[in-house]
């Protein structure tokens, strides 16, 4: 193999991926775990499930990459074609594996579902692989060795091709490339920034940015609703002025920094509360439990988080948080009144340290010339008091949830930074409210 | 343009695909939107910000397709290169366009936003384009005219991207077309199935099979956590055998099929409440308002969302649901009992026609022998008694609480059908649990 970087290349089979029935989050996947482990993903190619498309796309990658990671249409449908495929491209024929079909049988048994003969014709494997073990499903991976490098074939399944590339893939490659003396020589470190723009972020870098790029280290910036996200990367020696980037990027820019890891705002908000010994509990009107759900999607959200109460209709914001009828008769349920009311009064009855509320208008109706859709009150009440703030987002529903349920780990995250006295950095996530 | 559908190839540009620190939704969203058209994507390519990889993948995709739809690095920062990549490869270069920049000016004003050089040059656009006015950001769409088609470039921003495609890419493209005489010629239908794998839908339709596929119809398996997808595809003459090809594969897989149109088992279950003019209440544990959330996504559920409560603690499930603290010492907070106790709990308090409740082991810690990580007891109470399941899942924390979620809505789904008198219906959906 040759020197530097392993090249990497992914191809993913599938009519669903080209018509966006399904979303391309493997590749999305791989490229984390290559990126991670230092190799460099070239290009992710998408076709469909016909020979002539996945032919050609596979010839391309490999004149390229020396590891072509291919995923999907290795079901036993008949739409399916992935296999014969690959047995024509490699020049080989499909032989039975007697002790993969038994292991086959025995997850059909386990489930207490019959065996068909397409699931039994899941061990006619291309005779050129190597198969890889895949206990989470019935279609196993698939390594070919090739001049100039490897081709894997996996399924699309999500968690299956995700086992496979970590016990099959993975150890394999790294051997070989520690074999033949070549190692990953690329860094990142990443920054996340809430409460101004890209261009706003860049001005104030100003000529830090040149001065970075003379020293090997590229700047990206990822926007994403409400946050923008700083990517520093650099290569081979220039890895070693990374820490010093990262410090002085971090100070310039740290009115608006909410986390020097570039992990999410809800990760932070967890790792403090989870810290501090501090509980969380929430009231969402207009998000239904979507902040709820966002802060336990990680393993380890009992730590802190007690519950809350999802008061979409009105008579749940005053039977089961003790807003007032009054309250809402006279403010409306978008209001900021009404944001404090159901965050002390999630406080209060579940018994937190802390309670967080958000009500608006996700949209598309319901707005009106005081309040358009996209206003939402977001509240925070604890043992010092209640913070509200007011938000004006667009005019997209999904999009109003998504920045709602940021913008309330948020103020979460601020409210505790400053009861923690960490004075400096919370007047810097103050100043980008 | 040459005869047939129009042949469509996406590239997305930006590093933070290929190591996927952004899903490439762009992708999925564009191909929903050609395929509805009747246009063909043929390919989907994602490079990194590097000129060579971007040009090199323009003239591959400007060879084959005839619309090349790209997407980002259209960003006011320098990482963003794609506008001076496209000036060389069309061999023009930039002129300022003052009603943009004026555009440009208004749009940071009304946002109370100091406009930064970087901002106004963004109204630099290549001078062999015709822009495409993007109203909600600074990055205007472009329109290149080529021998063998046309080439657009718009901003990697989702709903940029997507204002872009549908006010500037498809009336124009569409004239076009249709000026030539060229009309979309392909048809799709789709079922939703739930209960099964995809080798037994196979087995079960069996013959079937040959004839749709004599018959020009293409069926094709989808398979993703607790459900399978079948969409039927037709061309040309073939399309008008669709709608019976699509009625008696739904009426050979009855006993699975949960929605015939294919749409999500959360949309059938708020078209279903809705109608009846039926209120539903969540009781949510280990998904911690996922439910909620993922009922609130789709515009109107108000008009039959009441709202619920995220009992993540058990002191919330005491408090909140009035759970008995006995019978959770007794039978611990993931069992049977529990689940029953919560949905009627969650019911009675709103006041909701029907109650669900959703309570488990998410993973990756607290599993026991007898209850092991991925277990889920789920109930619906109603006017009619209450009923519970208990799921075994698997492994993965993020997988169960998505299977948790969907699992609650067909039950709540089936628990409907069946009110509503549905006898067949639901007890397709019964023998699928």
């Amino acid at each position: 193999m040759a020197s530097g970087r392993l090249l990497v290349e992914i191809l993913s089979i599938g009519d669903e991926l080209l018509i966006g029935q399904t979303v391309n989050t493997n590749a999305a996947w791989m490229g984390r775990l290559l990126e991670n482990e230092g190799w460099r993903v070239n290009r992710c190619v998408a076709v469909s499930d016909e020979e002539q498309a996945i032919t050609e796309a596979l010839v391309d990658a490999e004149s390229r990459a020396e590891l072509v990671l291919v995923t999907g249409g290795l079901g036993p449908t008949r739409d399916d074609i992935t296999k014969h495929v690959l047995c024509r491209h490699f020049d080989t024929e499909l032989v039975r594996h007697p002790e993969i079909e038994a292991r086959i049988v025995a997850w059909f048994e386990r489930r207490g579902r019959e065996v068909l003969p397409v699931n039994r014709d899941q061990a006619l494997l291309p005779a050129a692989c190597t198969p890889l073990e895949n206990p989470l499903g019935t279609a196993s991976g698939m390594w070919f060795d090739r001049p100039g490098g490897v081709t894997v074939s996996m399924p699309g399944v999500p968690y299956e091709m995700e086992y496979i590339m970590e016990h099959g893939v993975m150890p394999t490659m790294r051997s070989r490339l520690s074999d033949a003396g070549r190692f990953p020589q690329r860094g990142h470190r990443s920054l996340l920034t809430m409460g101004t723009g890209e261009s706003q972020l860049a001005k104030r870098l100003g000529e830090m940015e040149d001065v970075l790029e003379e020293n090997g280290i590229k700047l990206a910036y990822l926007p994403s609703p409400g946050s923008v996200r700083i990517r520093l990367t650099a290569e081979g020696t220039s890895i070693a002025g990374l820490d010093r980037a990262h410090a002085d990027v971090k100070e310039r820019l740290a009115e608006w920094v909410v986390s020097d890891t570039g992990v999410s705002v809800e990760e932070e908000l967890a790792t403090l509360f989870k810290g501090e010994g501090w509980t969380l509990s929430v009231a969402e009107s207009c998000t239904g439990g979507a902040l709820g759900g966002a802060l336990v999607a990680r393993p380890g959200a009992s730590g802190f988080f007690r519950g809350g109460v999802q008061s979409y209709a009105n008579e749940a914001k005053v039977e089961m948080l003790g807003v007032p009828a009054e309250m809402i008769e006279a403010h409306g349920a978008v209001s900021e009144e009404v944001a404090r009311a159901m965050a002390e009064g999630v406080r209060q009855r579940l018994g937190a340290d802390y309670g967080v509320s958000i009500t608006g208008i996700a949209g598309p109706d319901g707005g009106s010339e005081a309040k358009p859709v996209g206003t939402v009150f977001i509240a925070c009440a604890g043992p010092e008091g209640t913070v509200c703030e007011h938000h004006r987002f667009g005019r997209d529903r999904a999009r109003n949830q998504g920045m709602a349920v940021r913008a309330a780990c948020r103020l979460a995250f601020q409210v505790g930074l400053s009861k923690k006295g960490n004075a400096k950095a919370a007047q810097g996530v103050a100043d980008s409210l």
